[in-house]
């Protein structure tokens, strides 16, 4: 684990971009000398008056931090949002927190006067406080400077980080499955990803050490230093990277001198593994907020010992998407290059957001936030449970630990063949039954990440129709029988290439956001039109 | 004025820069044909579920649209924030807005349900048809598919054009003076400003022309194809260009293919020529909001028959600079690319945010809006007339208009002495004075901008400290007096080349933020050191 000592980073400004080293110290610093200077009149910036301001103060109702239980199965209503409108029996428990224009300590509490004024690339100094808390708290840097660095979300995270670290031409590595916007987004660039092998715990370290170490610069241009991952919740394939895996990672970064970009957004929806319904135990999760907080898998900070990691969160799944909000944690340099590109792009994140946000967080404080935390994980873990439990109601499972080589290897795996009467895990292993699906339930996130075995179609159904693949035509057919997922080529870290050839495909299925009711009539459409399109 | 016939945008897509031609179409559009679908389910993205965002509900206290009156000596309190605070006899007049999580008719009413979820970069619906309409009725594009996309304030909105129209390693134009984080912004791309010469009217036509013309693409690279331009409230000299001004740039751009970009934050901050004191007439302005509109200098949208002008507008200084909100106005190829853009940078700008804003804007209604904007308008003219009123009782000010081959020829100019018992206006010409300071009252915007006679300084005195400017050393002096303004060098589109000589130099002053008494002080401590540096 974390080395006991704290270290400090290591010089890594070697790893900045041209357009970042050539970004120009803020002009504000000239001016620093005298901001905060008691009774300095500035009339030097462009600033309305906070007078002008259209809001007296905003404020929100806020659900309690315990608003979720930490009983699976004691799940969200499922009711339709017409029912929560008028439902005056289902009330949520709701406290109202207030963010007034002036308040009589602006330094401390939060204000529209500061908030909606402009302010630095650097947020609300009340946010960036809780944010460092929180940091410290539950990520545990191994080194002491490690600074935090607010952005408008992981997305914009991850564009400022290419443009810190990478020049055009580039190449990142990443797994052989991935987030399709990380890699869109590098494409304008002319930046590209290296898909690495993944198995059941993410990206391998063996794989990754062989794609560095036989990198041939001759005719695969300048070797990758930075890697871009998706470790907890992992996008598409729901795994989860445990300590021993990150420690192996970063160590092959350490050989090969690699920055670790770490988008983490589903962190705290760590679930553990899939339980069938019929061995599932109906208690709460009795862990304190502590004993939960220590049994996730760690961050890649925790082992950064160089400073080599930036690290991005978001408020995207703990509070809400359209937050806009969330934060890098690196070394300084990199931090301070980050702020100054912030400077000239969103600047700071927007101030009503910033301030409900903040304000809400000081209201929960640190235990509250906790409390919330493990409140959703626990929902997205019935989400999880329950939609597994669907399919395996709509088709024949069979559960098996998996011997092939590849990246799910010593998993257990869910094949699916067409339902028989016989039910769940029911085996009648040499019948004439097709394995049409194939899974392992993910152990963290929002997404079930399934292979569909096209090379046991009927030989006439392979031809296709028209120049479309297999996994595009039974998507099509899923579509049109009204239920949209994510087909599997859309996640290959190199779509020219992918991992996979076309009689294999995957769909990314997500269980995160339709009600309990809507999962399950989901899971009866693709299980029925999947079992059609392998016999038609 | 405009044509009188609507055009449609020509093709200007040989300005795409290379970056933008590489963005990808949005992955979205191949599941164009099932959004919307009624009952479809969608477990296609990784959305959390509503019932999992924080608030069941937001709110603000949202001043009257008739919060400030028309008449400029009904100024804003100068009290300050302590009295703002406990004051029972001052309160403001609000209503309170609100936004529930969920509404009976979603596709109508805002809500949080939508507002805070991940949604297209093009912003709430509501939103943008709020400025759809705002723009055909303030600015009247001429020509018919004129598009709106919203952006994260003008500086991510300027970012955007850059990164959309311009290859590293291209010039663009502006003006000689200019806002500084304009260029800043374009340095990392290996981007540089070209300066344009001024008169009072702004940008000057035959100064443009020559320098197109007269571009030699051996010694100087790719003739500029993008010019970016503060035209109202220029900043920081204070100009407005009025119409005609306006089509003479339009008609060269037309000339050279140029793309102009207009960077328009004060546009509603038109303020007309300043009165002096004593002739100014105390009286409300009784013009109807529509009648105030139609004296207002015209956007460039207004002759652009092409489509060659992308406006960029924000709330940065109508709402607050914290809202983080504004939008492109262009042609559609040019708003789908910048679109493009915003998917991978801050998807769309913070829903909360976006959501009290738009509830704001359709609860005033465009008339309350258009009202709320000519109050503004009114107390920032009053600002200025302050601000110089407290100068002329610091200074002995003579006025006259300028004959000197400047951006100020034709402007009525105010040369300041030192203060004399004599009082305004009052000439002691042929006497010892010392001209120290000239400035043109700005026509609208939120700056002053003043030129310094060093070269009337005592000649032991050019010798100057160190080897600071003496621009620098007066600048710091105000400043340990207590006034923080913007030394002038700050703005020279080209810093390498200035616009002036060591011995001409500038402030720009802000008269936007401080308080009236403030402001009165400021001028004092201007008015004191600048004379005790003439006199020292």
């Amino acid at each position: 684990m974390a080395s006991e000592k704290r270290q400090k980073a290591i010089d890594l400004s070697h790893h900045l971009s041209d357009i970042s080293r050539a970004r120009e110290t803020s002009p504000l610093k000239g001016l620093g000398k005298y901001f905060g200077r008691p009774g300095l009149i500035s009339l030097a910036g462009g600033l309305p008056s906070e007078a002008y301001f259209p809001f007296s103060g905003i404020s929100g109702d806020a659900l309690v931090a315990d608003s979720f239980s930490l009983k699976p199965t004691e799940q969200e209503s499922s009711l339709s949002w017409i029912w929560k409108l008028f439902s005056r029996t289902n009330k949520e428990k709701t406290n109202t927190i207030t963010i007034p224009k002036y308040v009589e300590h602006p330094a401390e509490d939060v204000n529209l006067a500061v908030a909606l004024q402009y302010g630095m690339a650097t947020g609300l100094p009340q946010l960036q406080k809780f944010i460092k808390e929180f940091v410290e708290k539950i990520y545990q840097p191994a080194y002491e400077d490690c600074t935090v660095m607010v952005h408008t979300g992981n997305t914009d995270g991850w564009s400022r980080c290419m443009q810190t670290l990478m020049n055009p031409g580039e190449a990142f590595l990443t797994e052989e499955w991935t987030y399709p916007s990380a890699v869109a987004s590098s494409k304008p660039y002319g930046m590209h990803a290296v898909p690495v092998a993944m198995d059941k715990d993410g990206m391998n370290p063996a794989a990754l050490r062989k794609v560095l170490a036989e990198w041939d610069t001759t005719t695969q241009g300048k070797r990758p230093h930075v890697l871009y991952t998706v470790p907890v919740g992992q996008n598409p394939v729901g795994s989860t990277m445990g300590a021993t895996r990150k420690k192996a990672i970063y160590d092959v970064c350490v050989e090969f001198d690699i920055i670790i970009v770490e988008d983490d957004p589903y962190f705290f929806l760590q679930q553990g593994e899939y339980v069938p319904k019929a061995s599932r135990a109906d208690t709460a999760d009795a862990s304190s907020e502590d004993a939960w907080l220590a049994g996730l898998a760690p961050s890649f900070l925790r082992f950064d010992y160089q400073g080599r990691v930036v690290r991005l969160d978001t408020f995207s799944k703990y509070i809400a998407p359209g937050s806009r909000l969330g934060w890098h944690t690196c070394n300084p340099l990199f931090a301070e290059r980050l702020e100054r590109q912030g400077e000239t792009s969103a600047q700071a994140p927007c101030g009503f957001g910033q301030s409900l946000i903040t304000t809400l967080l000081n209201h929960w404080q640190m235990d509250g936030y906790t409390r919330w935390l493990h409140g959703l994980a626990i929902q997205y873990k019935a989400r999880r449970d329950w939609f597994i439990d669907c399919l395996a109601e709509e088709l024949h499972i069979e559960a098996a630990t998996s011997s092939t080589v590849s990246f799910w290897k010593d998993c257990v795996v869910y094949d699916a063949y067409p339902k028989r009467s016989t039910g769940w895990l029911m085996s009648e292993k040499g019948s004439v039954d097709t394995k049409m699906l194939s899974f392992v339930p993910p152990t963290s996130g929002m997404f079930v990440w399934i292979k569909v075995h096209f090379d046991n179609l009927p030989a006439y159904r392979r031809i296709g129709e028209g120049d479309e693949s297999p996994e595009i035509q039974l998507w099509t057919k899923i579509a049109d029988a009204g239920v949209l997922i994510s087909p599997g080529w859309f996640f290959a870290a190199d779509v020219e290439n992918p991992p996979t050839d076309e009689m294999e495909g995957h769909f990314r299925i997500s269980f995160s956001n339709a009600d309990f009711d809507t999962l399950k009539k989901a899971a009866q459409i693709i299980a029925r039109e999947t079992d059609k399109f392998f016999k038609a």
